[in-house]
């Protein structure tokens, strides 16, 4: 790292971690790597890297000597620990793990099991289980002794001896509790639990209606395993809102960060743009069914894009109507016969309306009152088949294991395009007497 | 309500309010009307309330007299209240603010002129203010007397006797604490706070950095307003994703529910889609300049839907990547310079790439290499313009106040057509002798 641009390290290490995981991110990687080794020496890299994106932090921590990874590792929250190890080839996360303490070591690989997209992927284990005979005082002294491991103190937990869980205090009712009071008395029992195969999606809308600050992760036998808690799942959220919206536009898998360099954009976009190019062979192969038609009254073509983009416009819309409603458990599959019978009134309704606005538009700009017919129809028999289409295909594909947001708007579009551009043409060419 | 959907209010109001907020939702609305008075005879229908959507919620109290409604909403937390009487006409605001005792009413008119979308409008004034000098010891007990009223006692917030926050505490800190520190040796005095002016956007993205459960408010002189929880954070988080995904799909302001009936998705839609065929119609101005070719060769027209949709495909890509951007404040108008430098490399490269894969289908499938030359420079030239405006348009829409998710795509889709169908039918005119 050139001289000038040396960070005071004394002073960075006073500022809060996601400030420092800020910095480190924007740095060139050497210099992050430079800055991640200067922290560990002040026993400060913890805590930043937990605050960085999985991928971004893995990349830095394979730069250090192994010794040195698995002893930030270590002093790490479990969960952002194991959210980092899941991004390093399997040998590095053995050789690791290795290096690490037995309980510790156990710990982490027992966490790696969990699918990251579950309540077991994003639960930490550092939770403070109490037995229901306990005083609110005792209590408390075991909190504050385990302050510093646990994730939250905010919750205990009463469990009996078998591990299962029995209920839930907040650190507010201990505190408020009269200090002689058992837990039993004061401690919830029909808390709100996460099986630890729980969808992260699912784990989100749980927090988004109760509001709690964390819940508890339990197994089959109610046996309580950890807890997640509410910053990760706003993470979660996140991720997934970019996800959906990116997939939406049309950009797969894997974030397409606004600044990454032009050929890594490409990477990610072009595959998808080739396959929508085969996807609209179809529509062209009708349209040279009709090339006499179109060479008697070549002003037919004017109105060819217009049909082309009212499909994508109209299906857009449905989809992301339905996208959203899945995404937020709006709807579902059980839905699905008054979905179709709604977007095919909505079809009708809306392609009513433009196929009369573009008619009129037509019948004046041409000053040919059929064509106007023709186009209207045209534009109509688009919107229902891609309102129609875009507002189902979603369930379809989510039920057979597709992504829906991917695969739902081309398919769409192309099916509206069939249906207007055959129409239009189909209806020029029987009425092609009265029009040429 | 007829006898057997009856509920049993009993057993209802010992459920979790977000669950009975459920219910009412699902009720139609004068059964809901009648289980709300129900469940305010047992004073229970406060909270679930404030779980409801404001608008729902507020149709529901409307139908109560005003006496009752104002009841209810004393015993609202003071953020969910404002949000309801937000939904609400002036004179129904004022008539039900009058019933209420002087206290309540001024800080829930106080609260009301903060506008919704800034940290203002999201906080709660149900805080708890302690002098500096105060023992840990102490502060428990006032935490736990005020512990009815106030929006969440995890945080205890050191003021001056002006009213200026000195430093923050967390309810850990001051359990963990000997009872008789004084808070100003255990309070953090370099806390983050969160300007009342802010911005929603602003407030989810420092929720997100900092992993705090609640942010202080405060106003230019540092004084302390309130507080932010991180659940209502998670609600704008969850409500602005599903707008901007809505937008990116063309449906405006306002959600359009899976399940709402066709008529409302209808109007939410249509007003959209009729814009976007007045915007084509200059395409099919274009198009109209040159319908002597496409008489003479009417095999170009085969391709023209494939522009249009390229062109809005492309667009979408580029748009989903800017908006989710800046949504999630990875990039800003300082970055404009670059992004357009970067959008133009990606849509050369895509372009590039895609005209030669239509080139060589086109001169394949009609046996015209000329053909597939003019066809794939049009491609290309629809998908650089549709990229270059799709990632630069969001920025320059919001620089001027217009929403960038709604307007960008179909000017970005227009603008692509209109380069790649002039493209095609201009060289297509050109090269009329050898391809005809």
């Amino acid at each position: 790292m050139p001289e000038e641009t040396r960070l005071d390290v004394g002073e960075l290490i006073r500022r809060h971690p996601a400030e420092i995981a800020d910095i480190l991110a924007t740095l060139k990687e050497d210099e992050a790597v430079e800055l991640l080794r200067r922290l560990y020496l002040r026993r400060a890299a913890a805590e930043p890297l937990g605050e960085m994106e999985p991928e971004e932090a893995a990349r830095l921590l394979a730069e250090l000597n192994r010794e040195d990874a698995a002893h930030i590792l270590s002093h790490m929250e479990p969960d952002d620990a194991v959210d980092l190890l899941a991004e390093l080839p399997p040998e590095t996360v053995q050789d690791i793990l290795s290096r690490l303490g037995t309980r510790t070591a156990r710990k982490l690989g027992d966490l790696l099991a969990y699918p990251p997209d579950t309540a077991g992927g994003l639960m930490s284990t550092e939770v403070v289980a109490l037995p229901a005979d306990m005083t609110a005082e005792e209590a408390i002294r075991v909190l504050r002794a385990k302050a510093e491991e646990a994730e939250t103190v905010y919750y205990a937990y009463v469990t009996d001896e078998k591990g299962k869980l029995l209920g839930v205090l907040s650190l507010r009712d201990l505190v408020l509790a009269r200090p002689e009071t058992p837990l039993r008395a004061i401690m919830k029992s029909d808390a709100i639990t996460l099986p630890v195969t729980m969808d992260v999606e699912e784990v989100a809308r749980a927090f988004d209606k109760y509001n709690f600050l964390a819940l508890p992760v339990v197994d089959e036998a109610g046996r309580l395993l950890g807890i997640v808690t509410i910053d990760d799942v706003l993470d979660v959220m996140r991720k997934e809102a970019t996800e959906d919206a990116l997939k939406l536009g049309g950009i797969p898998a894997g974030e397409d960060h606004p600044l990454d360099p032009p050929q890594v954009s490409v990477r990610k976009r072009l595959p998808w743009l080739m396959v929508l190019v085969l996807l609209n062979l179809t529509v062209a192969a009708v349209i040279r069914q009709f090339e006499g038609t179109i060479a008697e009254i070549a002003f037919v073509a004017a109105l060819m894009p217009l049909i082309a983009d009212m499909s994508g416009n109209a299906a857009a819309q449905a989809l992301a109507v339905a996208i959203r409603g899945i995404a937020v458990g709006a709807v579902g599959w059980a839905n699905l016969p008054w979905l179709m019978w709604k977007e095919l009134r909505v079809g009708i309704l809306a392609g009513l309306a433009l196929g009369v606005q573009i008619g009129l538009i037509a019948a004046l700009l041409w000053g040919r009152p059929l064509f106007g017919l023709v186009a209207g129809i045209a534009l109509a028999g688009t919107t229902i088949g891609a309102c129609l289409t875009g507002g189902i295909l979603p369930f379809l594909f989510r039920r057979v294991g597709l992504d829906p947001a991917m695969m739902s708007g081309p398919v769409a579009t192309t099916i509206g395009d069939l249906i207007g551009i055959g129409l239009f043409l189909g209806l020029a060419t029987v009425f092609l007497p009265y029009l040429a």
